[in-house]
């Protein structure tokens, strides 16, 4: 991936990530990072043993750098940390596309697949933020608000980092693209728009009492 | 998988499908069949070239089979008709789970985790089934609305089928565990509960003059 001023950066299209419908691909950097951070969970794929194994898992991103996390004792992690390739998948889905004919139906969504080499994270300040991004990417600004992590929790957390060395983005949105001759007939066709969306904050049932909702937290509820 | 009258199926667990954490372990099918019944998106994983390959596909179960399918011209239904092995995910998010400790902060969700091997379905009855499976997934009843499959639709899609052959679901619900000495704190915690909904159905622009939402699509809104 290469940056000159005033140019965008684009990721490169390879055999591996080349999507084969070329109106719906994005290699632009601004397109995959929009989808990485709205996005809440990723699809993790490795291979162990010569299977695929895809796992949901929470994560961040810090600039090119995409961080997963968890309990040290997790499978996942401990066979990650060994610097195995990995590709992610981010999904967010838009819609139902409904088409005259069942051959014209399909999803509007917003998709992006890295791919990359999973590192294990022992720098403590690297580790440290990208904790902190794993969190603020849930809600922006909660880590502020939290308890302070203590040297045991750290030290109970795997970080994975994966530098995006290939990327794609794949979007489709609009109308069905009916047969030409279908739109004459009687059969519905449009989109059913799908929506994911916050609802109202639930207080812990142990809350102290006339705690306020955190601000990250309210901010999030109107954010979307 | 065995099953006998009057006793509730379950698969096996193994060392590929072992989930760590046993309170959020399930592995009956009736749990396992829910969650594939209300997602839309499974990520399929295979191995190409020793490298993971991540991509979202829509599908539809029938019985222990899982089906996806695609134009002919796919590069990941090229892959998969050679039987290779695959892992299907398919996670619902129910909320964020917000702890007073960064550590503690979680999603709630339901997840679950198929491994299989991938068969090009080349049965006639069979494929058809897949087919109107696939598209009542996306809205109960849909196929029978829609202009019927033409022999060259028929001929130009791929359909393949994944036996069912380990399963995990795993499911995390309710509030935040926070460490017992923070509850008395002043840090907000809680869940921010997380939906998925359609929206109104939106007409084609090209739609006939007169022509009602399909009664499909209108249940489809009206059941979220």
């Amino acid at each position: 991936m290469t940056q000159t001023s005033c140019q965008e950066k684009t990721f490169p299209v390879t055999e591996a990530n080349k999507i084969r419908v070329a109106k719906r691909a994005h290699y632009d950097e601004a397109t995959v990072h929009a989808i990485l951070d709205e996005g809440l969970i990723a699809q993790v794929g490795f291979v162990q043993d010569g299977n695929p194994i895809v796992l949901p898992m929470v994560y961040a991103r810090i600039g090119d750098q995409l961080y997963i996390h968890g309990a040290k004792a997790t499978r996942l992690l401990k066979q990650l940390k060994k610097g195995l390739p990995v590709c992610l998948n981010v999904t967010l889905v838009d819609g139902l596309v409904v088409g005259r004919s069942a051959f014209h139906h399909s999803m509007n969504f917003r998709s992006v697949n890295i791919h990359g080499t999973a590192k294990l994270v022992e720098d403590e300040q690297e580790k440290y933020d990208a904790l902190v991004a794993v969190t603020d990417h849930l809600a922006p600004g909660r880590w502020d608000e939290t308890r302070a992590m203590t040297t045991k929790e750290a030290n109970a957390t795997t970080v994975i980092s994966v530098t995006i060395e290939t990327a794609a983005a794949k979007v489709r949105s609009g109308m069905p693209i009916d047969d030409e001759e279908d739109y004459a007939s009687d059969h519905w066709a449009g989109i059913v728009p799908i929506t994911t969306a916050y609802g109202q904050p639930i207080d812990d049932a142990r809350l102290k009492q006339g705690i306020p909702v955190a601000d990250s937290i309210k901010a999030l509820s109107n954010r979307r």
